[in-house]
């Protein structure tokens, strides 16, 4: 069999199963979710790793390289905070072709050490590779001085979805910048700064793992398909009111209709969904920084669900991003 | 400027220089050496990544894919070995095209998870992307219990430069695989296992810094390469007798001559190059499981230089392998 045909989610699942047979006191969480954790000698300690691959995970000539290297760090800087936890460190391995400008490189580098600025991550490590194609592999490593995390398989049946931020306007940007549309100025800004300059919500994922929260996943391959990985990991099911999904302004004026199958499926947000109880909800939004919205409850069964305002089946679904699987 | 007039190494140096700008009090080692280091809550911790990528690293069709992930994943032990670690986690990040094999995925990780069950490393993370070719990074996550690292900048002229086990065998085998060259069983049994199969210097390693050796790094690159970066990080230079370099006897009978260049600058062998004192020698001597050999010093000035029985400098000497700069 092909990977193709087995897809992303399968082949890790297989890979995950070979990789679990032992067993290891100190490991909390291996391989399935947003980041691995184990207990480290006082706390618990995370690491992630993600590869950003040219013509796959981004369109060349699209991105300039600085932003390239600020987005590529920022989605990686989301999973430790999926998971609740302070990044530290950052191991960048870079495969470049031989007619790679040298300016193109700092460039990279340069929106890395910004961004690794704004959040106190230091690039410590990594190493350079000639390749055919530019590939970016960021290896971050946190931990959660608070001794809780948020995992994906926690959820339980009856308690509330909600989501940080608004959605959609990353997606926008990809669409923006592929076709080349035109848009007013402000627009312009707001979709770019999405699509090219996110920031990682560290600070939040934290605060829901002291308010209580347990559960959470950051948005990356789109609103439905990182809350299918919710539902897998927690074997339960979700359903969704669209009209309660907070869909960014600017997309909801500039693309209609469209901007709902942005929010749902487009990805790269890297706002926070997550799970937890309605009192606990409640202490999350008198304390969260950014809006917090509650955007339907996990049930029993599998799968998400998305409804209409009568509680219909809405048709606006459309799976997230998943490799090897042709759309 | 293009990085293939650059190279990898005036690469490193840049942009090492661009990420070093900010001090981190816990940090001990960042871009540079073996591995990064830093003063964990009880033991220092060390991270290091590495790419392994189609026609690049590996040709492809030579390493069953096996092979490759044992040997991907050896490499990257090889690093915290050279900083006298001990190995913990691994993280896996695979790019694969559309129509790669499940199987030969499964094969992967089957190498991979067979060495890591030798030195109790556990896969815990990784991702998967599609992509035009395969490219294997991993990254490890280890520790020194020990309090003491070794470094690659500590060599100080007067000290003895040394070498665990024998050289030359994996680019023996490399070069009969590539070439096709047939051997009796047992050469090409040797030669198989050096390039397919190396084992990292892990105890070894430890012993290193245990015995208070304070300067190592593993044979990657190939001797004369590596022994470079030595004397760059150290400012100090090098000078070896080429007829003290340990030869793989194997290597030796089926190669002749050219056994000496491929000891010296065919690279993969992951044996440990180290530098200290008669004194430290003597003692890793008693204690090493495997033979160490002294096969030069360190000196005043920088460079390596290669000399011959009669001290004259021998013309055996070429470069090890740098990613860009075209032989």
């Amino acid at each position: 069999m092909k990977v193709s045909e087995l897809g992303e989610f399968g082949l890790i699942d297989l890979l995950a199963e070979m990789a679990g047979g032992e067993k290891d006191e100190q490991l909390l969480i291996g391989i399935g979710d947003d980041a691995a954790a184990w207990q480290g000698d006082e706390s618990i300690q995370l690491a992630t790793v993600d590869s950003f691959i040219q013509d796959v995970h981004f369109p060349s000539g699209i991105a300039p390289w600085k932003e390239l290297g600020w987005k590529a760090l920022a989605a990686n800087l989301s999973d430790i905070a999926a998971m609740g936890g302070l990044p530290r460190y950052a191991l960048v391995s870079l495969a470049l072709p031989d007619n790679t400008e040298v300016d193109d490189v700092t460039a990279l580098y340069t929106g890395m050490l910004e961004l690794g600025r704004e959040y106190g991550v230091a690039i410590i490590g990594g190493d350079i590779s000639r390749a055919p194609i530019v590939a970016i592999t960021i290896t971050i490593l946190g931990s959660s001085q608070k001794k809780q995390i948020l995992t994906r398989s926690a959820a339980k049946p009856g308690e509330l979805v909600a989501v940080t931020g608004e959605l959609g306007a990353a997606a926008a940007g990809l669409e923006m910048l592929k076709l080349k549309l035109q848009f007013d100025p402000q627009a312009t800004a707001c979709f770019d700064r999405a699509f090219l300059h996110p920031y990682p919500r560290i600070a939040e994922g934290q605060l829901l793992a002291e308010q209580g929260v347990k559960t959470a996943i950051d948005i990356s391959d789109g609103l439905i398909a990182d809350l299918s990985q919710i539902c897998k990991a927690s074997q339960v099911g979700a359903r969704i009111e669209v009209d309660r999904v907070p869909i960014e302004p600017m997309a909801k004026v500039q693309f209609g209709e469209k901007s709902i199958e942005l929010a749902l499926s487009g990805g790269e947000d890297y706002e926070l969904l997550f799970a937890a109880g309605t009192e606990v909800i409640d202490k999350v939004k008198r304390a969260a920084p950014c809006p917090i919205t509650v955007i339907g409850e996990i049930v029993a069964g599998k799968g998400v669900t998305v409804v209409d305002r009568q509680g219909n089946p809405s048709n606006v679904v459309k799976r997230g991003w998943e490799h090897f699987i042709t759309r």
